[in-house]
């Protein structure tokens, strides 16, 4: 018996379980992680989130794995989950939760929501990275029919087309191909938006590594600062993506702050030992 | 606050919400089945599975809903996996749990797996049924090169067509022309089967409605009738799915025995009022 107890959550549809890595408990190798994440014979999720005591003065520590048990840096709509327990038990509105990939600072929003402050949006070719050395305000990719996009580095690439209806976009075809172009030596991340208003904006996103999903944190981030960049949009904006709807702000000190709800699925416990 | 229990198990990947209902309780409503089969935002399931007091002399009544919140008549992976959970409570190896499509006899191996009696599997063309009267052990289905296709009634339309490999076949492509032919009036559910020795056959399932899936109880009943009726394999043999093996036995008195095992994923709570 190796048991476990967790909860399972949702940022827009992007889900977590997380377990108190702060209780005694048992170890979690490789293959656990990987047994827990199958949706059909664990629990599955897009992200597991341990939470460990602070070690760098921040409120707690949380580390992340993906579902074939690697660890990864950096998760938007899981960090405003955890934030928001974190927040809850320690009876606070605001709290630094510290990451492999550096401390972050989240508040909880007289409407629930949470904020997160996702780091400064980063401009320039060699930060995207692109293999060219061009201006990321307007970049051409080869095949792209759409017009140039804009690009930004939210920790991650990114590539912002801006179309009259980003619904009618044949993402599923034009997605793969922009994704892995020569000009984006790391590859990077597809957001087709479409601007319905100073402060609303529509947007869809082919994920690098991942394909369409219903929502991308760090993608909501870059769409907005593309498209205060350009013009089209003031630096606080609305962005809907397919699982709902996330608050971006790009603050005049060029970090981005973004507002999204949290929710609880199900508490559960499970036996490791159990589990195929 | 409309809170539940539930245990999350599965039979070789077809996975389960069990839900006691003759403990006090919320009523379900057919949103909040769907809610609860979100994979997402809910638990996600392939059938919810209430177990309920008997109501004409078994031992307990199981009401199947589908994802979509609609109440289905059978399923034979979540059987044995209430059937496992209602044993252990009764401290029986035999009983007999209630469907709405009648009551099944299930007992429990000394090896811990459970063995569900199908009912008879059915032979005639009028009961698979097909659109013409002819030999179910021979049907040829139009557009279909592998040939002649055997086909069995399990509670369900089955069409079975044995291959060398049925491992290299395009089913992706070959399942929807032939589960829509004309020839079958309500659909059908298309197996490719290789029998490998006369107690072991491999099999893969289009299944009607739902595409390729990882294990179809029905499906494995229907190819080792259809073996049996070929002369290829005996009455009793292994049937390996994607998702596992059933044992599959097609008794004289035309009932077929399903034995295959029964998982417990998780044990969890959830308040159906939060879910979206």
């Amino acid at each position: 018996m190796r048991q476990i107890a967790f909860l399972k959550m949702n940022g827009l549809g992007n889900d977590f379980v997380v377990l108190d890595g702060r209780e005694p408990g048992p170890a979690l190798s490789e293959r656990d992680y990987r047994a827990v994440g199958d949706r059909r014979r664990g629990v599955g999720y897009d992200q597991f989130l341990t939470i460990e005591a602070p070690k760098n003065g921040g409120d707690a520590f949380m580390r992340i794995h993906n579902p074939d048990g690697s660890e990864a840096g950096a998760c938007g709509n899981g960090t405003r989950c955890v934030a928001d327990l974190v927040m809850a038990e320690l009876g606070k509105d605001r709290i630094g939760l510290e990451t492999v990939a550096g401390t972050l600072i989240c508040e909880r929003l007289d409407d629930g929501r949470v904020r997160v402050d996702m780091g400064p949006a980063r401009l320039d070719a060699a930060e995207i990275p692109l293999a060219e050395s061009v201006d990321t305000l307007n970049v051409e990719i080869p095949g792209n029919p759409y017009g140039p996009a804009c690009c930004v580095n939210m920790g991650n690439p990114h590539a912002v087309i801006f179309v009259e209806d980003a619904d009618a976009i044949p993402l599923s075809e034009i997605g793969p191909k922009l994704e892995t172009s020569d000009i984006f030596p790391d590859r990077a991340n597809i957001e087709f938006a479409t601007v319905r208003g100073p402060e609303d904006i529509r947007m869809r996103v082919w994920e690098r590594g991942a394909g369409i999903t219903e929502a991308c944190g760090s993608g909501a981030c870059a769409v907005l600062v593309a498209a205060a960049r350009r013009g089209l949009s003031g630096r606080k904006a609305d962005v809907e993506l397919d699982g709902g709807t996330l608050t971006i702000e790009w603050r005049e000190d060029g970090h981005v702050l973004m507002t999204g709800p949290v929710a609880l699925s199900f508490k559960g416990t499970l036996d490791l030992d159990t589990l195929t």
